[in-house]
């Protein structure tokens, strides 16, 4: 039987519930026999021409958030400490690297520990730090990965993958596409694999 | 063994995902011993107060909110014509009603009523004839019901209801509250049922 295509997981790094995801893709690939392609895009920028952000310091929603994601974090056994630093200014660079980290074969594990990082750790995510840090983790070199990851190359694809997301109608993060149907939110990722499976939402 | 105290449903009748709900009430308290009540409030006046509203006509995030409830209907099995009539302009009456009817002990039956024949029959909810047509559907009088419902005392009420809703930090619809637990959205009904049973939030 050919391997199903994999479902395309488009993020930004400075989501918080993508922490979730990033920390159930392993066991859920291994789980349901699906792969998911982490492709990171620009949602401040969406969030920018829609004149919205979701999360405002000190409204309800987003005390609601940290503790909606503290009470899923601990019935998947995912460590958290919260509230991790927020709003994630500088985020950009996280997601320049890891866009950097798609071609190169390593998105996977860099996200991970940038995202270890700032939700264990209480490092605010996009930092010189932080992410020097993460890529010693995974046993990249920092200054190779920065110039790279600032270079024109990188800027021009992180502006082509920005405008493929616009065009798919996504608007937060993460988001699930499997085919043309979206799946948003950490709280969909049931049902983007079932769709992959069965062409359809089935309840457990 | 004492009955675990009610989870309260806070709603407004002019929510989407809030059918969805309404529909699987019944068979949730059946299959896990919990019981809800029904809380309707003034959401509009919060969304107002936030200068926030998360479905505006044509953007994305409302091309996919349809899609969303349109697929998870269909694996619970729920019937729905979408798009319904949407934005629910007129649901102050049918709040007011349904809180006529949480007096008088019909409310669950009027609002499942009124959510039939918005989602499946196409009718705008709040309309002279909608909620006619939605009382009658249940056994009661719609001159009797609309002159309460118009009074003093419900719109009292309705104010009171509404700034305890805020209080308790309620920015959406569905919220569930469970003690000093927020869960919001059709897709935490079971992690509200979960903390009222068990304290925490448990994966099936």
């Amino acid at each position: 039987m050919p391997e199903p295509q994999p479902i395309d997981l488009w993020f930004t790094a400075g989501s918080t519930y993508t922490y979730l995801t990033v920390m159930r893709l392993d066991a859920t690939e291994a789980e349901n026999g699906v792969r998911f392609r982490l492709r990171p895009f620009n949602l401040q920028s969406i969030f920018a021409s829609a004149n919205y952000f979701p999360f405002p310091a000190g409204s309800p929603k987003t005390a609601y958030m940290w503790r909606d994601i503290e009470r899923r974090a601990a019935s998947y056994g995912i460590p958290l400490r919260v509230p991790a630093p927020y709003l994630a200014k500088n985020s950009a660079l996280t997601n320049h690297i890891a866009l950097l980290g798609s071609q190169e074969g390593w998105i996977r594990e860099f996200t991970r520990a940038a995202c270890r990082r700032w939700f264990q750790l209480g490092e605010e995510t996009g930092g010189e730090d932080h992410v020097a840090s993460s890529l010693r983790d995974i046993g990249q070199d920092p200054q190779r990965v920065l110039d790279l990851a600032r270079g024109e190359r990188i800027r021009r694809l992180w502006d082509t993958e920005t405008e493929h997301a616009r065009g798919l109608g996504i608007f937060g993060s993460p988001t699930f596409a499997v085919d043309s149907e979206l799946f948003w939110g950490d709280d969909r990722l049931e049902d983007a694999v079932s769709w992959r499976l069965h062409g359809r939402v089935v309840r457990r």
